[in-house]
């Protein structure tokens, strides 16, 4: 098992060999943010036929040949195509045909005169100028055709994808599962949110934070609620999350005595790839897996919030959109303004939770107050991580520097005036 | 009346007087994503007492000011402080207490040395550099104060904010109710995605599209179905929607004979505030309300997939979103350099669905190929919507427009080399 490694290694060891998980058949309507585990070919031809792309009249373009405003031409207005259902009959040369938005041309039509530019007189309709032929006709196949590939596999399904998909009567379609995640809390001190925190208890909110960063990451958490800090407790709580994508423990967040995280994953059979990554908040995270799959990717997270929180971001969020099929594991960065100097020891890299503010073209980044990573308030003000680089001890204000952007918010554009 | 308003405009008019919907309450494990209604105090002190934030050793700094690596100086190792525990008796002077991360300082100690600089030996500890008093620990309070606003009414709930609502024991927590839209769909010639398409008829999957975009807004989407295109039919449906805070309907697109939308609306009081916007795709849209709050407020989109789901982007998504109590409505907004050169006729403002494609510090714009309002599968490729001016007709390869990114992956960082 190796230290102490940098992030970005950190990082490389985590996704190294995570593909995405195999697919499942689920209902078109539930299926958004998914991604499609296959590619969709279409069945259908659509239009299906020349229609009318506006309501007004079908004709022939040549019959207008000669109208001008001067001499407007009249045709007899033959019949009406109803949306949805066909002409009675093929127009003939002299004659026009009421027309709806979406109704098939009748044969022998091949352009449509907006209603708008036509007069209608008992049984004739007069015209003022001849149209291109094939004007405000939409083609059979011009939005697809059948056997066309209409969505790669590997798409994410958003809401045009899902009209696309129900315009070719796909009410069902094969995405990439969703990841499933078990959350395991440990400690002596932990109580759940609605138990009594008298004589120092705390309650184990991380279970909370971390499945919420789950959701938005398109996974399936299931909190396993809190295991006592002996080998025995901790042993029975992680043994239940084995059948997970991915087991998450923010128990034994240290190297002190009752860490007994470590060596009952090794009993369960897990192969620990590294402890400890050079970063703060975060130093000390466990990441493990089982070898040839027969175990979930297990991340021992440290138990301060900030630091279980920020460590998820940066190491457990890519793995589960991978896993998930996405093709985009990073966050927005953006280089961002020093409101304020920020000083630090050199030695590891630091993500100093910010604020940004918008002037102007550029982002002025402030942090958030107390950095302790104990202090969960400063990272809900936070809309960003700043990077302070491992070697350097001080970032002046007014210079620069990389903010991952946790709140997309931030990158809105104002209000219109 | 009005009609063929400029988009600020329209965009103005719809978002009048909208104001987040009533509170209601919900589990915190379910408001991922919600807007708080009401400010959060807390009803705790969290830290509850000074506490370690580290394993080792709680002590007085002033027991170790002589302490060199020349001249360790020895503690009594007196007790041990279990997590969540409380120390048997007060420190007294040349002692050490073994602690853990979270347990509270016995009484008389002021500082904490990690376990990494210390080494026990039999009854007593070494140590070999005094520590600043005050040293790892968290002070009581430190991250919330009993009585403090913790959350402003207004914030969205990300990961954070619900681990804060869990660690103060909130389970349950006040947020904006979710705006509720009915969808009717209307039109002869329209099927569902399971429905037989011969004869020309096509399935009403702006249904699905637009229920999807619903669901990114925050909204609850009701599919009211199919309405035939005669006046009883969507009186009937239109009706069925009037207890929602939203209703669209996505019939009657243009200005035809079929168009019962408008008087149906009317007919059920509904007091219509304007029809078309100048603007492509998307110009039939019809807005109106009900005075007096009396009904909700009423979208007629227009009929083509692209009009219908350019036309809730921009004026439905905003009123959705701030119904739901979110202060963000925009999307961000990118000047992009034209990667080929696009031609409009002036008059209108245009939408052109664009992919994007970043080359350095910038990002190159190309239209997804057919315009035509009825290709979905345009707006499937389309990752931002270019403002094409109304008064311009040409913006040439290599000049830049503004983009309103609509797939918020673009915006990612590039992965790590």
């Amino acid at each position: 098992m190796r230290t102490g490694i940098e992030v970005e290694e950190a990082r490389r060891l985590v996704l190294d060999g995570v593909a995405p998980l195999p697919a499942e058949t689920v209902a078109t309507v539930d299926a958004l943010g998914r991604v499609l585990a296959a590619p969709v070919a279409s069945g259908r031809t659509l239009p299906p036929a020349d229609c009318s792309a506006m309501d007004g009249w079908a004709l022939r373009a040549a019959d207008l040949a000669s109208a001008s405003r001067a001499a407007p031409r009249r045709l007899r207005a033959a019949f009406e195509v109803p949306a949805g259902g066909r002409a009675p009959r093929p127009l003939r040369p002299g004659e026009a045909a009421r027309i709806f938005t979406g109704a098939a041309l009748p044969p022998g039509a091949d352009s449509v005169v907006m209603q708008e530019d036509a007069v209608a007189e008992g049984a004739e309709v007069a015209f003022v100028a001849a149209p291109a032929r094939g004007e405000h006709v939409r083609l059979a196949g011009e939005d697809v055709r059948a056997g066309d590939e209409v969505l790669a596999a590997g798409t994410k399904l958003g809401p045009a994808q899902l009209g696309v998909l129900a315009s070719l009567g796909r009410s069902v379609v094969r995405v990439h599962r969703r990841p499933h995640v078990a959350i395991l809390s440990g400690g002596d001190e932990l109580v759940e949110p609605d138990e009594d925190v008298a004589g120092g208890r705390i309650v184990a909110s991380n279970a909370y934070s971390l499945a919420a960063q789950c959701a938005e990451a398109g996974a399936l958490a299931t909190n396993l609620g809190i295991a006592r800090d002996t080998r025995e407790e901790l042993e029975r709580g992680l043994a239940a999350g084995l059948g997970a994508d991915l087991l998450v423990s923010s128990a034994g967040v240290s190297v002190g005595d009752h860490d007994h995280v470590r060596p009952v994953l090794e009993k369960l059979g897990c192969r620990l790839v590294f402890w400890g990554v050079a970063m703060k908040p975060g130093f000390p995270l466990t990441f493990g897996r089982f070898d040839d799959g027969r175990g979930p990717l297990v991340f021992g997270l440290p138990g301060n919030p900030v630091s279980a929180m920020v460590t998820f971001e940066l190491f457990v969020r890519p793995v589960l959109l991978r896993l998930g099929g996405q093709r985009v594991l990073t966050r927005p960065v953006l280089r961002a303004v020093l409101g304020e100097t920020l000083r630090k020891n050199p030695g590891r890299l630091h993500f100093v939770r910010v604020t940004l503010a918008r002037e102007g073209e550029r982002f002025v980044a402030k942090s958030t107050g107390n950095q302790s990573s104990g202090v969960l308030r400063s990272m809900a003000l936070a809309q960003g991580l700043l990077v302070f680089p491992a070697a350097a001890s001080e970032l002046a204000q007014g210079a620069t520097a990389e903010v991952i952007v946790l709140d997309a918010d931030v990158l809105a554009a104002p209000e219109p005036a």
